[in-house]
C-alpha cells in the first residue's frame, strides 16, 4: 500500500479538536448576587469579562449567557464566574441549563437559524 | 394660576400606557416537548410564530425567548404557546424566569447595553 | 335501551371535576427578592402562607415549592405570591417550571413513588 | 496557661472537614431525556441510584433532587448522572440551580425549618 498518509495517525491536537466537536453542548447560565442591592450591573460586568476572555464561543441576552463547549471547560468557566462573586457577596444564586444533543456541532448559531428557516422569516435577536 | 394644562388629566390611553410602563417586566421562557423525538425544531417554529405575532417586544436566543410586558399579557402568551404544544404532545416541559424590577423600562435593550457600557466594550449577541 | 342513567349527562360540577383532573399539571416555583439582604426567610414565609391557604396540593423543598393544579389556578397563585413581594421589594426574581403530562393524575405523590418502586428502595425526601 | 489542647493545631483532616463545611452549598438538579418517549421513570431511577450511592446528603421531590456539598463534589455527581443518560439518549436537558450562602451549614434541613418557625406551623413536605 502506497498511501502512507492514511496510515499515519492524525496529530494529537487535531484528534482532540475532532473529539471535542462531538462532545460539545450548549449551556445557558446566569449568576445573581442576592442581598447587595437591586443594581447588579457591576457584578455582571465582572462575570461577562471572564466569559469574554475565556475564548469559548458565547452569546449574551438580557436574561443570561449561552456558551458552547465541552462539559469540563463550560463548568470550570461557570465555577470561576460563581467564585468571583461569592468572594464579595453573602449569597449568590447561579442557574445553569445544559442542552446536550449528539452529533450537532455549532448549535450556538444553527439552532436559531434552523427555526428561522422553517418559519421562512427572520426573528428578532 | 394660568397653566390649565397641568390641571387637565392625561387622556386615558396615555395614563394607561404610562402605568403599563411601570409594571413591565422581562421573562425568558422555553418550551420542550418530551417524548416525540430529539428534533423539536418544527414545534419550536410554531411557538415562535405565536410570539412573533403577539406584538410584544422579544428577542430569541439559542436557549429561549426573552419577552417584555406586563404579567397578564406575558403569561397569556406563554399559556397559548404551551397549550399549542400540549394538544399534540404527550408531555411538555415549560420553564419561565421572571425578572421584575421597579421603574426600569425598555430593559430588553438596556440590560445588555448597561453591562457593555461598564465594560467599555461590545459583547457577542 | 332501558338504562336512562347512562344517557343522562353528568351534572355540570362533576363533568368539570373530571375534566380538571385531566388538565392538571405540576409546577415548581421559587421567588427570590434581590437587593434587600441575604436573609429572605421572612419574605418566603409570607409566600408560603399564601400557598398553604390556597387549598391546592403542594410540597415544599429547600429550593422551591411544587404545586399541582390547572394552569389558571396555578398561575394566579404564583402571580399573587410574586405581587406580594413586588409591593415591598425593588426587584424580584421568580422561576417556574411546568411539567404537563397527559392522563397522569396525582403526580405530586406518584412521581417519586414510581421511581422508588423501580429502584426497590425508599429514597430520602 | 495550662490548656495545651487549645494551642495544638487540629489534625489536617479535621481542618479540612471544618473548611468544607463553610464552603458547602445547595443545588437542585433535574435531568430529562428528550426524544425517547414521555415515560422517563426508568432513566430517572438510574440517576437517583447514582445520587443515593454518592453518600452526599440529598432530598428528592417530584420536580428534582436537592443535594448539599462543595462545588466540585456536587458537579462531579451531576456530570456522572448526565453522562449516564447521554450514553443512551440522543438528547438530554439538565438544569441546575445553585444557592450558595456563606456560613450557613446544614441548609438541606434548616431552610424549610426556618420558614416553618417563622410561620408557626408545619408545612407539607
Amino acid at each position: 500500500m502506497k498511501d502512507g498518509l492514511r496510515r499515519r495517525p492524525l496529530p494529537c491536537t487535531m484528534e482532540k479538536r475532532f473529539q471535542q466537536k462531538e462532545e460539545r453542548m450548549l449551556i445557558e447560565f446566569s449568576i445573581v448576587p442576592i442581598g447587595s442591592g437591586s443594581s447588579i450591573g457591576d457584578k455582571l460586568a465582572e462575570v461577562l469579562k471572564i466569559v469574554d476572555e475565556s475564548g469559548l464561543p458565547y452569546k449574551i441576552n438580557p436574561m443570561g449567557t449561552v456558551v458552547e463547549g465541552e462539559w469540563d471547560e463550560l463548568f470550570s468557566l461557570v465555577k470561576k464566574c460563581h467564585e468571583t462573586l461569592v468572594k464579595k457577596e453573602e449569597r449568590v444564586l447561579t442557574t445553569i441549563t445544559v442542552d446536550d444533543r449528539k452529533g450537532k456541532p455549532n448549535r450556538l448559531e444553527e439552532k436559531v437559524k434552523s427555526v428561522e428557516k422553517r418559519l421562512g422569516k427572520q426573528l428578532k435577536k
